[in-house]
């Protein structure tokens, strides 16, 4: 049997289970399950026992963390990994109002093509340690920059090599080879490239499709290609995601409740009906807000108050690309969801880990017979994600 | 003689020296003197060769980056590292509109007077780690949670132990003692404070003086006490530093420019008449933004844009303090001054280690002769500093 590691010197341990709370200050306690002066035991990877450090039982190891804050890992439930080559001067471009065409997004598909299988695995390996070095213990990672059969099941390979929670985005944007043909490449996607991930192990290989519904923009899908690169997606047995009403008002928030999806994300362009349909959809589709997007591209933030104040269920994510956000901070996420969302920190933490986790079909308690997928923070209180940011205070708790 | 090392793998070096650039794409390479594919040579700490990769020379060691960029070390000159407690309650108050008083700075003052020397000593060591891990090699550190004669000098040492770059900020705020008789306060810093300042070494302890002139506030000071503050600081020996025109205008920035104040810092609201005295200024009195306390206080940012194009010399620091922007982060800072101020990204760098540098009197380029006080970055660019928000790429660079 595997040793047993006590770990004490908990200021805060943040449970997302409201049952564990033992004295509960106010609302974000709730929320969060908070257990002050707390510890908790670690065997073989999961939790043995959580609770008041004063009740803590013996093991064969100790770790004293000496006053910190210990948080469930962070679920960053959207992020695009398996990307080859730099557009930092295209976002400096952005910034300064100076036109560059530098390809955008077919730049990243070209230089992904055109990089082996190895270099590729070695960027996706770097950006994971990278997460794991601020606290982010479960990465779902999205394809979208090879669009063809070959190079989508490539990236979905890598992807599934270092986490099961894989999304097929084969229907990113439309190739230019296909601009005069729309038609052709999301018959493309929906026949032989869902067929050829079936083919492969179905959801073993991709757990979820996704589309970016976005129907202003001539490179994206709109509502009918939307619906129908999803409905292929649920016949093929995956789970469904969306990228929805990002640049402007569509049909894809609504689409992703009708059809059930796990989670609708962006969500920064919303009308009343949005906001109903994802009220409704409450326990199935999660709205998942990704505020770098808006910090890295100048634009503004998503209405979160106006989603949780009706009772939908709020994710955040980094939506980590090498486009419109290359950030893989949670910690920023949840500083940005606090200062330009007006969430409260508590609510950000939670739809960092809680309700991202969800949306991936996860739990993501810490709970006696649950993994130990936890972060540690150079702090003494959650409250201090948002009130240092930019400081690396997170990190993976490797017990 | 010391061993030699060379450091080689440079994809991209910032001088700041724009004789050194061997080609320059753009006017922000010109602004940073950018060599890239470069090579550097230090030998006891001190630059010895510096140059394109392909004429570098032999040396005892060699350090491989493989094609990251090197930095400048950045130069926090502005921060308040010298205090205890914890107000991480506060700010979530604050950031959810919940009424609170935990005491403000108030509090800071009272956590900080009742912290033994090496307790605050490690606090102080805890804060200058976390820089120096995020590329920070310059810091300049004043005191004001203090607010007596002893408190303050015992504030100075401390932070004289880890920086040449110590600032008297005695008058940070009135101290409630004295609400009833201001005067007899502004007499105490400009006499018996400013008396034991010199008695204990004067610049040798307080390189600097520095005021919160702010008279919308009933805790800062006016332009009158402001004047007498800095007067009596001058006749001191010391240097000027002033904090202006944060929370609305007022006389600071006009005052710092009469007296030739190194630095006056904030400058979020300014009028034509503050422009104009800090662009006749320039080369003695830099203006210092703080971005990172409009983001923590959900505040207008300032107007750099403004500034710059009136030939302006503008610093970037992070102000790091414990009630409104506890970051010790200077890529945040640069990312905000990207996103927020409109500075471009060579901009923000430059702002951040070689005008930050002249306003405490050092030159930060990166020459021969020169101390080695560099950063490396997880990126083949700069701009990987705004174009990667929250991730902890920058880290100083030690040989």
């Amino acid at each position: 049997m595997s040793r047993s590691t006590l770990v004490t010197g908990i200021a805060e341990l943040t449970t997302n289970d409201p049952e564990t709370g033992e004295r509960h200050r106010d609302p974000g306690d709730r929320l969060l399950g908070t257990v002050r002066d707390a510890a908790l035991v670690v065997r073989g990877g999961v939790l043995e026992w959580v609770g008041a450090g004063a009740h803590a039982p013996d093991a064969d190891a100790r770790v004293d963390l000496g006053g910190r804050a210990v948080i469930p890992g962070f679920v960053d439930s959207h992020t695009h990994l398996v990307f080859a080559g730099d557009r930092g001067a295209e976002f400096a471009a952005r910034m300064t109002g100076v036109p560059y065409d530098g390809g955008g997004i077919r730049a990243s598909v070209a230089a992904t093509r055109a990089t082996p299988d190895d270099e590729l695995r070695a960027l996706v390996a770097r950006r994971m340690g990278e997460m794991r070095a601020q606290g982010t213990t479960t990465v779902e990672i999205k394809t979208g920059y090879g669009l063809t059969v070959a190079e989508e099941l490539r990236a979905l390979r890598i992807a599934r090599e270092v986490t099961p929670h894989t999304t097929l985005l084969g229907a990113h944007v439309v190739p230019p080879e296909y601009a005069a043909d729309r038609a052709a490449y999301v018959d493309l996607v929906t026949g032989p490239m869902l067929a050829a991930v079936v083919e492969a192990g179905g959801p073993a290989l991709a757990a979820y499709v996704d589309v970016f519904c976005e129907p202003g923009s001539p490179h994206a899908f709109d509502g009918d290609e939307a619906r129908a690169v999803l409905e292929a997606g649920r016949r093929a047995g995956l789970g469904l995601r969306v990228h929805g009403n990002q640049l402007g008002p569509g049909p894809g928030v609504r689409l992703a409740c009708e059809l059930g999806a796990a989670s609708v994300d962006h969500c920064t362009h919303l009308d009343d009906a949005d906001v109903e349909a994802l009220t409704a959809a409450r326990g199935t589709t999660v709205a998942t807000l990704l505020p770098g997007v808006e910090f890295s591209t100048r634009s503004a933030y998503p209405d979160a108050r106006r989603l949780l104040d009706a009772g939908v269920d709020v994710a955040l994510a980094t939506d980590c690309n090498p486009g419109t956000c290359y950030s893989s901070s949670m910690p920023f996420v949840i500083a940005l969801a606090v200062r330009e969302l007006r969430m409260s920190p508590a609510e950000a933490l939670h739809a960092a880990t809680a309700v991202a986790a969800r949306s991936l079909g996860l739990d993501r308690r810490v709970a006696v017979g649950r993994p130990a997928e936890l972060a540690v923070l150079d702090a003494p209180s959650h409250l201090h994600l948002a009130y240092r940011p930019g400081v690396p205070i997170a990190r993976t708790l490797d017990l």
